[in-house]
């Protein structure tokens, strides 16, 4: 355990009076509980655990305190995990996620209370937190591929998701992922060294997170621009509007919530004309998994979600060619709709994918997963389905409340609890759900009379 | 008049949807009017005239309307001042003081209806209205000189500012003043041609304005970093939070207002320990201006106040290298006080001195001109009534009400007022009042019985 | 005097171990006494003399030598002028100058000798010299201007240089001159007020001298680029190949060269296709100047020089618009020619033009001043006469010279002698042929039979 | 095979119509072949195998000519490899190796005919060769590792240089080595996980060749500063003026070079006061490799020699903290000599190991490998006998002498020439001699009576 103050580079050192009173351990306020938490799950990269729950209880005497002085801002660490330092100074990357957590809690807690009074959107909100992260850059052409997979995926599928990141770098693309580990860290890995061979140094590795899921998936050491959002509804609108393509890798509960949320959003008609590039891709031997994810997307969401997106198989440079084309007809796509290159204005999002979504067993139980309802609304209930099991999993207030009310209790119709069944069991059976040890399901499928 | 489109460089450029809406010259609101007038004024650089009353009703075909485009934001202008571009397009400086404006006006709207919700200080605001304007550079040594004095001064007293201005930029100091003509443009353009010779591109000419006074004191054209500050008050307590070193030269009621400011704060107790150095200086000519104005502040505020500043006659190395003195003591007194070089927290500035005083009619006549008062409040009162005076010369405002109720009264002891009307007197014969034309002077002293 | 150790900033600090002996104070060579000539040169910036023979008589003792350091090459410097100097500090753009000297004094020992062995032409070795000053800037579209003129003019003729240079600055072009004062100063000055208003930071104010001529013509401070090439051709070579345009202010023998030379280049039929924009320009005062000049030119070399020139009198918007014109003309160009925008290798320069001229006594005698030879040689002649007399006016050698011999003989047809004379007259009459003290002339006219 | 012509970025791009001439490939100097076959090495980066001459036999077809255009210089190329290409747009990183190649090639032909009669030593002709690629840079501590090792060694030792790369890059410190694979591609490529971490951005990944080793030893991706020197011997003098800490890894004959070079170097007693850390360190299955060779460094040059550097054995951690003390010694001692940080003036390489030898069959045989001679004369001829072997392996020139004339005959005393058997014997077992076939040794190993 180390001891440290820590300095930052750059405008993240300018907090006033009152924005470090509120952070100080001294405080009850819970934003400095909240930044405590993640500064943990921050220091704790490269752990091999995505129980977040375990993470906190093991580090309880970790404290972390905002420090003003003459030169600006610094932050206090006592008993703080040893990996992060090298010879005993905290390694840059991550010294720099750490003032980016600090960055991002202290606009949680000045703008969220007030946006309402503001007579903002969610939209305005979510880009204003991005804006304030230097998250978004007008003149720029698009070139940001969103890649979406599980945290843990099997080894060849980790090394597919290189080789793609490797194809993608080699063109020149930026990366940004949920920021954990898997997936996630694959594709960053890979465009590393195609970018080094194209001698390209403002390389964007973008890692957007949120407070539920930060200690379960800290971000792996190659992210480069870290941004906390709020909740997992504003963390997906930051992808999709930051993003100009996406690629789906294998994964488990997480993928399938994220692809549930891009689908309900395209099956909107109001975004027929907004080009939102969909590519789901993985090794041979992921082929099967992509054919039950593809019939599953079909039997609840029909063939016209089916047309939303492109599978291919093995093919690295087939993807990163077809993303490079899509790149173009996105920079038109913009072009006619008078939109930022920076920020997908265009797309309608429904408050149905943007409000949170708190995965109570209440909550859960009350979802209608039944096909009597439109498309859209059918994804987002079931895109919170998915998105309770993967805090019932991992995130750590679901584990507890697992532990104490038992597995959730999801409600629908006959064949889709059989589809939804299949399918959770193939990621029990192939270890997507959690990365280690035995795995309980944290749910129970009912059919609906 | 020129129409035209105007994109920025930078971060300027992003603004959410909602931000945008508040902004358009359709709406109306307020913010939009301000922004309006503010961007007149910026435009109509380079005029000789510090009427802005004038110069808004010579405009009132003028608008500007903020769009949304691909890369970013962008400014439709119709009908702008034509002095404000070469061959057809806007001269750089210009539009980046168009675009602090729009950055300004913009967080104003969003930041300062709530600042009382969210239990922050008026210093908090302050230093958060400076950052959003990234005017706080942390890791930088304290080298930034405040020089205030006169737009309306005599030649010599011009030669004589740009003359300390080189001095001082030999000796690698940044610059920042009121931001328009006169005592606030000549430190600057001294300045230049030292930094050009010791070859520093990272030079900071900063000007500080609010929106009232913007229009009569457009910011010159050698202003690199412009910030508008909500409201006088404001201002001023940007200017001695963020300067190291004071420089005043000659000049009127304006001048007048700001020694009173600083010298109020000063005579409070609890500064003490902080080192705020302050020079009064001017050419030989002008010898007779500072002794009076010496006799004026020991006669109200007494010796104490005598001896927070000296007086330099017409030796500009004697003045720069004074500063750069007194700029090693400031490093000390930071250090010591644990304070931020780019942010002076540790003064303490009486609310007396923080809120906006609206120079009615009413007020004006309620203020207190009296001995019978400590310092410090005396001080913020005759702050005030220069408030005023400043007001009645040249912003839109009070010469409006000038004109419908005649001159102010202002009341206080008869030694007091003696003294007031002699200095007044004097500003008046020595043209510094206004730019050009009679003086008809906006005010009237009644000796209080 | 001062006393001091000065160190470089950038790639000039690397000289091999050879290449610091041979400049060592302690060596007996010639080179490292040019430096030391040159470097007290560069020191003596703002100076009121152009006499280079008093200037290097007044500092004997001054001394400088080249010493290796831990961290690169180093500079001690004895006995050297104060006001290069502030606070005790050498000015950063003379520190600048004096490596640039040394930058290229080393250059000349290294490569000068052996240019004929390596086949290179002089054009090939110009280039060399600029290439290693950094002066060539691949990938920038034609935009620097040369301006000529004389050092020793009026004072409303600085004032309008400055007016021209403002408005070149203003639509951001760079400037090149020869480096003195006079009308190789103002254009400079005026540009970086121009240059401001447009934030322009990477302005270039190139002077180009040589070390015979650097004595009389201190660089001034607006310099950022200095370059010290062999000799007068070499440097009048630079100019062509490095500049796109070239206006010429009203000057005396020095500028009267400058034009020769052009002109006799452009008389040249090779160069026929090639843009070479040429502008002569002054107030209104010095109107008869150019009509006296125009013909000059007229009799020696015919309608056809006078064809290659604009005059354009007391217009500094029409003088910066035309510039602006003719850069899109060079720019198509060097297109065309598929010629590099950096250096303008499709000028043919006949040897007549590139040989250093000595002028002896007995070689000014021998110059063929007469209308029996093509019109491009004229020139030449002509040239090299000028040149004489810059030489004898304020060349430190030439001065010694003209006091042992007695004034310069030049020989030509009766008409052109008499034309002659009465331009010569009118620069000793306008004080065009020194900055001060009464002006003997330095030649003799003789009519040849 | 691709066709294209290629631009570079930054001041590469600047050639003399002479240069540019000299470089044609319808000239007939040898200047443009030797520009050909290193560009063609260049280009076959990735390539598996260090068979030289079958390189430029593959490619007869292979043209490269030096266009001049209006931005600057650009290359034609004809029937180049299609591996350096992706999407028809040549690698950046090999584009930059390309132009790398052009600046050495263009600065030897000019350069290195000329260097006597100008009284430099081979040291000045180095330093000047470094500074002309840029590779000198003042005012840095020292932090450059050069890196030695063989190209052709076992997985676990490669894995493991890249492990020591890996801590090396987290420490901050760059690395140099020969530029090709194996123990000279590892360290850089660990070194690049290590500086994302850090967030390092102007790493120095530097590669030293020369032009007969190029074509076998490929410069790998990551080189991001290829440096051409005119022969080995130039290249090791390079490499040790340069670097600041040499760490060796395993390898075959051309290491073994390496290590005579630099033990010669430090058993001259001028050099004991100059510090020049060494450590030879290889995973643990390489341990025994590393008795062989110190055994045989005791047998042929003394316990002297082996005190000269330190092994340590499978612990990456260890030798980086060791490197970093090492480098405060370094820059001590070059403080303590006044000496460069940016290259090692101080250390004296006798000519012994300056001058270029050629392993022609009577040079070799020649070689005296007895222990009659002085310890440091005795390391130059080993340096040679390694040297020529390394040719007879994978140099093109080598392999067709050998071809042509059998085997070279090495002769010395009878234990080291058992001793050197068993050493090369262990270099042909364990394939350190070439990347793959069977291996028939290019020597022969004859006892001296």
């Amino acid at each position: 355990m180390v001891n440290a103050i820590i300095t930052p580079k750059g405008q993240l050192d300018l907090l006033s009076k009152s924005e470090i009173n509120l952070l100080q351990s001294s405080s009850d306020g819970s934003y400095a509980n909240l930044f405590r938490n993640c500064a943990l799950a921050v220091l704790s990269t490269g752990v091999d655990s995505d129980d977040g729950h375990a993470l906190l209880a093991a580090h309880e005497d970790f404290s972390i305190d905002v420090l003003s002085s003459a030169r600006g801002v610094a932050l206090r660490l006592e008993n703080a995990p040893e990996n992060a330092f090298v010879d005993g100074n905290m390694i840059t990357g991550i010294r720099n996620h750490l003032f980016a957590v600090l960055r991002d809690i202290v606009y949680l807690q000045e703008q969220y209370p007030y946006w309402e009074q503001q007579e903002e959107s969610i939209t305005d909100l979510v880009f204003k937190t991005l804006r304030n992260a230097r998250a978004l850059q007008p003149r720029k052409r698009p070139n940001l591929v969103v890649c979406w997979g599980g945290h843990s995926i099997a080894e060849h599928e980790y090394d597919y998701s290189k080789e793609v990141g490797y194809r993608l770098g080699l063109r020149g693309l930026d990366i940004c992922t949920g920021c954990g580990i898997g997936a996630m860290k694959g594709p960053m890995k890979g465009a590393t060294i195609g970018h080094a061979k194209q001698v390209i140094n403002n390389t964007r590795f973008i890692g957007i997170t949120e407070p539920g899921i930060i200690a379960s998936e800290a971000p792996n050491a190659i992210v480069n621009e870290l941004i906390i959002m709020p909740d997992i509804e504003k963390r997906l609108e930051a992808f999709v509007r930051l993003g100009h393509a996406i690629i789906v890798f294998p994964g488990g509960a997480g993928t399938a919530e994220e692809i549930l949320y891009i689908l309900g959003i395209l099956l909107n008609e109001k975004n027929n004309d907004v080009a939102v590039p969909l590519i789901f891709t993985g090794p041979k031997a992921s082929e099967a998994y992509f054919e039950q994810l593809d019939s599953f997307i079909g039997l609840t969401l029909g063939e016209q979600a089916q047309a939303l997106y492109t599978i291919i198989i093995e093919d690295g440079i087939e993807v990163a060619q077809s993303v490079c084309q899509s790149m173009k007809k996105v920079y038109k796509n913009r072009r006619k709709l008078d939109d930022a290159f920076f920020y997908n204005w265009s797309l309608t999002i429904d408050e149905d994918f943007q409000h949170s979504f708190a995965p109570t067993h209440e909550n859960m139980a009350n979802l209608n997963l039944s096909r009597n309802q439109d498309k859209a609304h059918f994804a987002a209930n079931l895109r919170r389905a998915f998105s309770g099991i993967v805090a019932g999993n991992i995130k750590p207030d679901g584990i507890a409340a697992i532990k104490q009310h038992g597995p959730y209790q999801l409600k629908g119709d006959a064949d889709v609890m059989a589809a939804l069944d299949s399918l959770l069991s193939a990621f029990v059976e192939q270890n997507r759900m959690k990365l280690s040890g035995d795995y309980t399901p944290c749910y129970e499928l009912i059919e609906k009379e």
